[in-house]
């Protein structure tokens, strides 16, 4: 009884995660679900990639949190519009919740969507919000063993953001343990090491967003 | 709908919570719930903690995970039983998981049971396992505004070890800020500070569980 209830949710939130998409896709933005853990570095990589980014390109960014606008608050301070979802205890964005959010933005007026979901490693995998890219973010701190410890997550991660790679030298993260863990579980996922402290890695993750914006207008 | 069905669930929930924590309570065993977000350092802890308090007392650990044997290994390894629950993708432990690892116990030789919950800061809050006590793990690398944007855990929680207090200097985590965040949260978690790598704080945390489970005998 519970698993039928649970199938009618998920598909559900599959249609309105498609009608999301057809939006986006209408008005020719990329959407990306950015995902990881709690304290992975989500939002703090936002403030470090949007600013160059808006320079050229128009960005809206959708906050997914439990509690507080404090995510959103720092992203409006980086000057790129934001709206911030309250899930009053839910572990994850759904599709409906996204479709609410972004029927405030005017989409035709925007080249870049970035939804940044609750921090959580397990539940936030399971529901499209009808992105067009998921980027996972991994921090250093968080240790080597996480891909075989939450697969779910990874196996379907377009990009992995290694963060807080400043850090590295004082943790046991091996970074070709995890490359390799990554390719066992045929992840297509590009892999972008980082510091938001240092500055470095952080060109290559805009380069590959940038292309990632061109491919979407060719494409439709 | 869905709501109803999410109560009927937490409320057997509740019932296997309570038969667990009886049988804990038969056999006068301490039995802890251990969360915090993937990474926060949750076996890391034990590994430091477990073989000290094992000279005396005789302990037994149940491991949650979606995926591997992994953290069960690393407590078998420090000369701990240890049993292995995989959720096979759920987000968190629940009692009727709880009950069954704990039938392989022999409970009345026990003094403390640990039970390491999947790595998660939202969906384990809200279900009882049995347990006696909540000790919530969060880095110093995850921020200082955690408490504030995952209130339910912090809110139920008995103590809160800040771990990976050797990296504080590398990261801008105010530990004035949490506190306090915690204090207007009216949680009344005792705040242990600690670092695994340097040692510093362990004792007080291993002083605190020692004297837990002295409280717990004498109350039955």
């Amino acid at each position: 009884m519970e698993i039928i209830v649970a199938k009618k949710i998920l598909n559900a939130n599959d249609q309105i995660a498609q009608a999301n998409r057809a939006r986006f896709d209408a008005s020719r933005v990329l959407a990306v679900n950015l995902l990881g853990s709690p304290g992975a570095g989500k939002t703090t990589l936002l403030e470090a990639v949007l600013p160059g980014l808006a320079k050229t390109r128009k960005i809206a960014v959708v906050e997914g949190d439990l509690a507080t606008s404090r995510d959103a608050e720092r992203i409006e301070a980086i000057g790129v519009p934001s709206m911030q979802i309250n899930t009053a205890g839910g572990c994850h964005l759904d599709a409906n919740m996204v479709s609410r959010a972004i029927g405030t933005f005017e989409l035709d007026s925007l080249d870049l969507v970035v939804i940044e979901n609750v921090g959580n490693l397990v539940c936030t995998a399971g529901f499209d919000l009808g992105e067009h890219l998921r980027v996972v973010v991994l921090s250093v701190t968080e240790g080597d063993d996480k891909i075989e410890k939450y697969p779910p997550m990874f196996q379907k991660a377009d990009a992995l953001v290694l963060s807080k790679m400043d850090l590295l030298p004082h943790t046991n993260f091996q970074v070709e343990r995890m490359r390799e863990n990554l390719q066992r579980l045929s992840s297509q996922a590009r892999l972008f090491p980082l510091s938001v402290q240092t500055g470095d890695g952080i060109d290559a993750f805009v380069d590959w967003l940038e292309s990632a914006m061109r491919r979407d207008r060719r494409d439709r």
